[in-house]
């Protein structure tokens, strides 16, 4: 291919009690970037950001870091013209530097005349991470670049599971108008845990598991259950705990944090009641937090990012 | 039923990375309980047991104990002379109070006239993990009351999830001669996890989870590491690293200690490269544990306890 679009989607990570573990891709927001070779070597990066969030400087914007690694890597007889249209909220806790990065990896080895595989991508991707936040930590990308559900065993070399899942859990995503920057949201957790939060910990992640393997709403519900990083965070965010009443009320099974914040996500099991929970997160998230807010319904997003068959968007 | 026999199944709980969280039932050892009506009220419990490791006196047994608690709680108009056969070798890690509990307690629900349903004599059960081992565990207890493998999310009151599975993977339980006492096995734990480490604690929970409900026995070999209890408890396995080598190196994808040890499991796919770890590990037991060995190959015991349709064994 000579020119590409790839939409790489929003993402869950921390999912649950999943801290620094599991991440799980969304149907939306999300980010998108078009490649097209050029005859010079290298990257030429352009930002579309109408939010003016991210750096434009190509050593600090994580996509155009992770393109121009892989270019060094892939050593094409071509160079790229890459453009990020920065689509998601950033610090938002939705993975929005993953989304990113993926999107400007996947659309680059697309270009590439043996492209690699997503898993060979992922450590580029890891990298992005390290420069965004300081931590190389691999549950956004990997969810982000695979799709599904990724459980992360190792993080540098990455290793990752697959988690099985029926796809009949409505994720709802609520993303808080204030900004959480993961490098505060990290310096929040404690270094050491008493072993009897820790195996609460993993025992939910064991039901966690076994509610997506079986697609059981309630059992996921109940294991989002977060002795770690829930304590630490959720200070940060105006107004969670009526959020999480409201969104139980309404008929969520559960509720957490995704990522660092401070965006939340529910579960349950229908359409009716997934849009029933974003109404009534998003209306106490105003009267309880004194903020406003923004809710996405989405199903797993099984594929990951993916590369765009209609025409790619106007280059600018 | 006027008189049932009972098998209730060995167990291996602190399954891989998820000590204190997850146990699986085998198809072998097992304890058997024979129970029948008498008219007068209480228990009268005897005890055939060839190896004098269990205690006789009926407030000491764990089996008797849990039998006379849900007796006096279900007041039924009959009184019940109950006989455990102990065939588990005890203090094993196999879960063998657990297996004589278990065994009683549905024995003596079986003759009631209104028996409970199984869910509902786990407290009984846990209550036996107490008086045995001094901790209300429930991991051994749900796995051989239920069946299958089950996550314990809480113990006290005890609240279960189970892991659903594909039957496509061989346990390999290896038995060396020698005893390790839970309370002993648990004194030896840190009260405190530094957070890297309990985070690849419970990743490689959700991969165990994982592997279990899709069948990958490399995914749950590969998920078996435990920076918790095993760097406390291997030490007291004599040959412990040499018997993991041996089944890795007859192929197995995995090995951990089952409950507090002194037993390993091994895994595999194959009932042929099952029997060759088999012989593998026992043979290591002895050249570098300077001790003897007895192994198992065991499916998942998908159905836990059950109620022997033979006739009963004889009494004695």
């Amino acid at each position: 291919m000579r020119r590409v679009c790839v939409v790489a989607p929003a993402t869950i990570a921390n999912l649950g009690p999943g801290f620094d573990a599991i991440g799980l891709a969304l149907e939306s927001p999300a980010d998108r970037a078009t490649a097209e070779r050029r005859p010079e070597p290298g990257i030429e990066f352009r930002l579309d950001d109408p939010t003016g969030a991210v750096p434009r400087d190509q050593a600090r914007n994580v996509a155009a870091h992770v393109a121009a690694a892989l270019l060094a890597d892939a050593r094409p007889e071509f160079g790229v013209r890459l453009t990020l249209h920065k689509r998601m909220p950033v610090g938002s806790g939705l993975g929005s530097s993953a989304a990113s990065a993926v999107a400007a990896l996947v659309a680059v080895n697309a270009l590439l005349s043996k492209p690699r595989a997503r898993a060979d991508l992922l450590r580029f991707a890891v990298e992005g991470e390290r420069l965004a936040s300081g931590a190389p930590h691999a549950d956004n990308v990997a969810a982000c670049l695979l799709g599904g559900v990724q459980i992360v065993l190792s993080g540098d070399p990455p290793v990752v599971v697959p988690v099985p899942f029926v796809d009949r859990i409505r994720w709802v995503v609520v993303h808080p108008a204030t900004v959480i920057e993961t490098r505060t949201a990290r310096r929040r957790l404690p270094g050491r845990l008493d072993l009897a939060d820790a195996v609460s910990q993993w025992a939910h992640v064991g039901a966690l598991v076994a509610g997506l393997a079986t697609g059981n709403a309630a059992t996921v519900g109940n294991a989002l259950v977060d002795r770690v990083a829930e304590p630490a965070r959720a200070p940060l965010i105006p107004g969670f705990l009526a959020v999480r009443q409201a969104a139980l009320l309404a008929g969520a099974f559960g509720m957490s944090i995704s990522g660092s914040g401070p965006s939340v996500f529910a579960v349950t099991d229908s359409d009716a009641v997934a849009r029933r929970v974003a109404r009534a997160m998003v209306r106490a998230f105003r009267t309880a937090g004194g903020i406003g807010a923004r809710a996405w319904v989405s199903r797993i997003n099984r594929r990951g990012a993916r590369i765009q068959r209609l025409p790619p968007l106007q280059l600018r």
